[in-house]
């Protein structure tokens, strides 16, 4: 089944687009961060935050007194946008100058999670951030639980944007004396910071010495 | 002048907010990629984008026949929003997990820019991307710059937002053997992959010499 409608059919450079569910799910697997856009009285307002991917569905978590998370809980049409920036790719004129990224555009609406769903859901997205961790801090009171709003967006309409490889330039252009090609780049995790209140003999979980490599 | 406004005000941790010009040009400066919020027939879309900071205006670009162009250059209600994911804030429980970052949110309609302005604006976006590079590419052809739209939005009714430091957890949690403290996040740029068509004698740029320390 294809994620594609005509709403998320991609039409600038289509060759870039993909609408398989394995193609958009490896692209929101490689992230947590998500810029969510929603309407308030014809405004547009995009707010970063954090998702999780479990099967067919993207859990959002937030404040329960978050203006936002109460709009979205309305079933309010938003859109769920992933992009991974991989590269500058520097070609030979401005024109033909470009970015490598990965991006997934998802539409559709929320619906409130609650009952055994909710913890479910704020484990997926703890685990999409720092896979591991989870099962070693301590679980949500049920204070915690009311004070959180938690929601299910259904991937099912969908579109994933993907440019990889050099510039492309002119076939004149090739000959001018300038440097081209791509800068890759990547997010990358530094040494781990204790907290100042950590005693020092706490060990460096396993899943934070992995990334330490 | 502030750039705060009924509809930028941050209403969740509004400690974390600001709405000074130096404050939100800081974070603005500090990216290059943007994710642009706008509204077709209900549906919010947001898609990521470039963008170059001259002064108190940002400037978009894209193609001349790219429907989110379109949409944007007919003075809709937008929202560019940027954002810098500085770390994982790791508290001893899910609840005090956090992020630390710094996050724009830029409301306002986009006017078409023509004319002189038009190739000023297309070496801010690329100055603000890679500083250095675009006097040594190629400049628009009249065929570019008719195929290419830029808009302006001006920079009046904003705000910033963001987190640092440690996690901040309950009294009683402080007590559980679990390492706490923020996993530092950034963008890294990698070795420049020269374009397999680039003459091997071409010399690195100093611009991309620096980036390689």
């Amino acid at each position: 089944m294809s994620l594609k409608s005509a709403r998320t059919t991609v039409r600038r450079l289509p060759r870039r687009a993909a609408y398989d569910h394995d193609g958009v799910h490896a692209i929101l697997d490689a992230g947590f961060i998500c810029h969510l856009g929603h309407v308030v009285a014809g405004q547009p307002f995009v707010i970063p935050t954090a998702y999780g991917r479990d099967g067919d569905v993207i859990y959002v978590h937030g404040s329960a007194v978050s203006r936002t998370l109460k709009n979205l809980a309305e079933g309010v049409p938003l859109c769920l946008t992933v992009t991974h920036l991989d590269g500058l790719v520097l070609a030979r004129s401005g024109f033909h100058s470009s970015m490598n990224y990965r991006s997934v555009v998802v539409l559709g609406s929320a619906v409130l999670v609650e009952g055994d769903e909710k913890v479910h859901a704020l484990r997926v997205i703890s685990e999409q951030i720092l896979k591991g961790r989870w099962d070693e801090i301590r679980g949500p009171s049920r204070k915690e639980l009311r004070a959180t709003t938690v929601l299910r967006l259904p991937i099912d309409e969908a579109s994933a944007k993907v440019r990889t490889g050099p510039p492309m330039d002119d076939e004149a252009d090739y000959e001018l004396p300038v440097w081209a090609g791509v800068l890759p780049l990547s997010v990358r995790a530094g040494p781990p910071e204790p907290d100042p209140r950590l005693p020092a003999e706490t060990p460096l979980p396993a899943y934070l010495r992995r990334r330490r490599r």
